[in-house]
């Protein structure tokens, strides 16, 4: 973890929290505002968030912001092809540079998430009401650093179901169990160049989700532990020709460089 | 493996066997006939291997053509920007679906291998004729199956170097040894949806790679390998709502539908 | 696959189903025998199926038995620490060689997979004779092949939850959805050497699961996956001093030889 | 990671350092002060060391010790057999509880490694004085940080080389190349219980190793990476009977209890 306060940005699409009266009531300051208290309710002063939100100059993704971005977190639903291709590009890049992401709900569905993992990240689905209860598979994991018990529930909620089309995860934190019969890869990480993200399952507009204490300590152990490590290591993400060889080589070749220039 | 033929496509940029001497010399009928008959050469009549090549309409790769391909193989170097974006998406989807797409060298840079894994897939390179030895870390593997020894090599050959910026492969198979001093991950897996993925690093086409006894094996190998099953069990790549839901749920609730309307 | 039959050895700990009444009444002629049906209903001639029991010498696993042996599947429940550790050490020993091992339910707490392994096995577990719904995350994979659905469901069970306290599987094919709230990993692969081992949690000898049509499915897909393949490559178990090296060595080096021969 | 200082114990056989000349020339206050103080350098107060050897009482771990160890490194290389099974199980236990385990070098035949491991560990070797490259391909990866390149170089060394026979590491962090000829996976991580196991090959107790700057800064960031999270989250290493259930069960059924009192 760097010394310094990890730079966290909460994007949120902020559209049904504007327009719909049963999302406004429950996050009357927008979902980003109720994200963002979870996560500085549990890291203090080990953080500085701000927020970002689809409907700013650049979707509030300047090249600025992202370049003093350490951990990104994204909720979106309804309006995923309102976000421009060159953001996604330029957010695709600094996860590959380290930047973490933490991807919420329907951000299953999001550009960057399914460019990341080449997949169509579609799942089944219902809106029930129903109850939820997370298993943590891995008890000693950062992600799940301070939860009290070996699940824990969730007692409305909207269904996510499998087949979930993902790649599979480089850890399975949570598996969820749905009271209408499902199961669910609730909570997953891979890894992408020198950067980290986390699929965290829990959401929808409707029910109140982000007021959640085990959901939002989840998410803060995500932040802390997506945060870039200090390595100095350099990224190279062009294909360098190294020449000469770091050993020696006893072959006398001729290259002809005309294949190589393109 | 299916009891009729596998249905195979070798798929070939075909620009440097018709431009470069060099490289006409060692494939006067182009690399995808070589490769065509490597794969003949060891499966026999276990399959039917047709080619297609980017110049031909549709770069060979018909709706007709991919409906009826169980696995693809790919090579290409300097013309993976001239691959259509449509063709891309279509073959992207027959692999999620099922087929098998072997990826050889250059093709590392394709349009469909980067889709596929999310990230740059760059790496280190350079051209010095210099010995590979390839290092089987899975010997039991059916892609390694009939190998004589617990490496071979390469007497004369490009170098791929690490960093290889690829997501963990599900199976590493390969790791290559380079007398200049670098390593790299030569035989890797994914799966992405129903569908399986191999990259074999061995090739360049100032080199007699394809004519070579054991990466013409491997290649057989991954095409009997990756050839889907024929289960029965349906693909979902949309996200279908499940109601009414499998096992009963004690709560009732009011869906507001115009959330899920977009 | 060999082109050979396939060559399987059924191990059942035979207690309960001599001594109990009702597991007897279920499987009259012991649970070795429905397994060994099951097998040889879907494979047919691609596999010669016989048993070993631990009341045989050797609990029917002589050396030369397991020479011969592709695959075995291994049940047991209440005897786990009759089972001899040399025979233990044997079986181990086959697996690393190459010899695939399917390991059904209570087989959790087998000393052979405790020892593959490295952890303790343990699990929740509860019976109740509830619902069990088994989802498939990998629908390409061929342990699921030919199952109708996205899922199957067995009617009364015991349940198996989680944390079940394994390595991360190389492949998690099956979660299960327990009606009582629970959730299981219920089919994972592990490679250990040159085998394969697949865990698949239906079971318990007091409901009728091995007459269960797509649990009879899986268990003939595993045998017929984990079946090695006819790699000539050599295992070296032992840890040989390579000498002279593969690729010229510049320094001059004077080995102490007192310090390796232990 | 902790608040207060991670624990440390630095075990080591202590053989050839008192035996042999060359070894107590280079290590004359023994291995263990050497790999103490690297630890310590790039920890400071963030770590509290301390050692324990083959030759004292309980091996040095007693259970006080053992209670109080947050993270435990091991090296041994020709007294493995000596150490006792008793011991052996404590410590397995403690790393599925959550102690990390760095394991150095020729501990890759210690018994704990292989018992966690579930196979031979074996390798091929040769002690040539030869140079060692080793490639970082998680450059994000904590285990990794403050490394200045994309390689690190030892200028002479033992080889360690493939096939290693251990099961696919849940992270591939360092892959070495080796004059000679050889490859080999050099820094593996694995998660056993609640705990993690980091693997690093550099070693041989001829050359200055854990002096050198690289392997000493991967020590120390192991040792940081490894410290477990204050998960509360209990860990149940019995096969507890969940009864009543989480969720209600309609089906009424008679449990015969005799088949799980053994």
């Amino acid at each position: 973890m760097p010394s310094s306060p990890i730079r966290v940005t909460v994007w949120h699409e902020h559209v049904h929290d504007r327009t719909n009266d049963a999302v406004k009531k429950l996050y009357p300051d927008g979902m980003h505002t109720v994200v963002k208290q979870a996560i500085e309710e549990h890291l203090g002063n080990d953080v500085t968030v701000r927020t970002a939100l689809l409907e700013q100059p650049d979707h509030g993704l300047t090249d600025e912001v992202l370049a003093n971005t350490d951990v990104l977190t994204w909720w979106g639903h309804c309006a995923h092809d309102q976000v421009d291709d060159a953001i996604v590009q330029k957010v695709h890049r600094r996860v590959l540079e380290g930047m973490g992401l933490v991807v919420l709900h329907s951000g299953h569905y999001a550009k960057i998430f399914k460019k990341l993992l080449g997949t169509t990240c579609s799942l089944r689905w219902r809106e029930a009401g129903e109850k939820e209860r997370l298993w943590c598979l891995m008890p000693g994991h950062p992600i799940a650093d301070g939860l009290d018990d070996e699940y824990f529930e969730i007692e409305h909620t909207e269904m996510y179901g499998e087949l979930f089309d993902i790649p599979t995860p480089d850890e399975l934190i949570f598996v969820s169990w749905f009271e209408g019969g499902e199961v669910f890869r609730s909570g997953c990480t891979w890894n992408r160049g020198k950067g980290k993200i986390f699929y965290f399952r829990p959401g929808h507009e409707t029910f109140p989700i982000y007021y959640h204490k085990q959901v939002r300590r989840v998410i803060a152990n995500a932040v802390k532990h997506l945060a870039p490590s200090r390595s100095s290591a350099p990224v190279r993400l062009e294909a360098p020709c190294i020449d000469p060889p770091l050993s020696p080589i006893t072959t006398v070749h001729q290259v002809d460089q005309s294949l190589h220039d393109h």
